[in-house]
């Protein structure tokens, strides 16, 4: 049975779904999305996604949406295969790994988000970023930050000792997001900065990052 | 082993997690924070939660938080037990309950969060609520309902025809938004309606719907 991701590689939320996949040693076909045509908000498209969003996953007959719920069910069904992303063999660490994919999907991502959207994005579909925008969401990431100094200098990667699927979530946000010019809320945080290098250079994420090019390249 | 939850029963988070806990069938410890005497970001909730957010919860030396993942966690380990939340026992259902799961938490809970936030939580702590951020967040909403209506169209829940912790994740915002002037957006949209009524009268949502009573009562 072929997986098939239709995205767009530049996107974060494809990229994090890519990242899983390649952590699990899956193979499977990339459908590229022309989302600058609108292709994603044609009803072709919405029979897989309804919000028109991007990415989508099929495996056979099983057609989902949403990265997250994506990689957890990626994650899941695969959890023999690959690197072990929800450490399903220890109820504790499982269970850690839900608080820290929650924590993310509920104080990072809020924070980062706008700051990436309107750093690379606006500037794409001819707007100018808005300052109070960033300047409000960079409040708010140096706070969830300070936790994750905390919680980094006494555990190796989020949920504990070990790269998750938690950490995984952060990723793509993060390397756009350290191509801008406050770079230093990462980096001037030591612990931070270790595990945004370690989370980095892992090969699954070097592989995504080549196809991450917002705001290098012209986007067709 | 008792299950502990810390909380505050008004708060729509606490009660997402409560309403898992009754649909489990679960026994629990109910432990009050006292947030607005800022027990919750006192050093010892904030070992809990370093977020200073409610709930948390306990199971033996298990210490988890964020609404979502405390849900996840009771909903797998006692998958056995209780209404099957998650139906763990068939594949594509259980994928498409993650699908839905994270609807609720990308597109309907940032819509219709800051609509609660505004109508009943601003002026508990003596601010006018800003009509701007509502008015917006309801144009985001009406999106997200008009996908929910034809979603149930053909659906009796959102996951399929069977109630799932995806459904049961929108109970608390949405029973204070029915509280709201705009209550309309439901209850125009018939199949959202329907729905919506038979979540809201599930035994174990009438229960938690008890302790709600935000906007009625002085909180003390």
């Amino acid at each position: 049975m072929v997986l098939k991701l239709h995205g767009f590689p530049v996107s974060p939320s494809t990229a994090r779904v890519e990242a899983c996949l390649h952590e699990k040693a899956l193979d499977f076909e990339f459908v590229p999305v022309n989302i600058l045509g609108l292709e994603n908000k044609q009803p072709s498209f919405l029979a897989k996604n309804p919000f028109g969003q991007i990415p989508a996953f099929e495996d056979g007959d099983v057609t989902l949406f949403e990265s997250r719920a994506i990689t957890a069910y990626v994650a899941e069904k695969f959890k023999e295969t690959g690197y072990d992303l929800i450490r399903h063999e220890n109820l504790k660490e499982a269970a850690l790994v839900k608080v820290w994919i929650e924590v993310e999907s509920q104080q990072y991502h809020p924070a980062i988000c706008p700051i990436v959207y309107e750093f690379f994005g606006k500037p794409v579909v001819g707007c100018k970023p808005d300052q109070t925008v960033i300047d409000a969401s960079l409040e708010k990431l140096k706070k969830v930050l300070d936790v994750y100094e905390t919680r980094l200098s006494s555990n190796k990667y989020l949920a504990g000792d070990f790269y998750s699927l938690a950490d995984l979530h952060h990723f793509a946000y993060t390397f756009y997001f350290m191509k801008t010019p406050w770079s230093s809320l990462i980096n001037d945080r030591p612990h931070v900065k270790a595990w945004w290098e370690e989370i980095s250079a892992r090969p699954a994420s070097v592989k995504v990052a080549e196809g991450m090019n917002f705001g290098e390249v012209e986007i067709k």
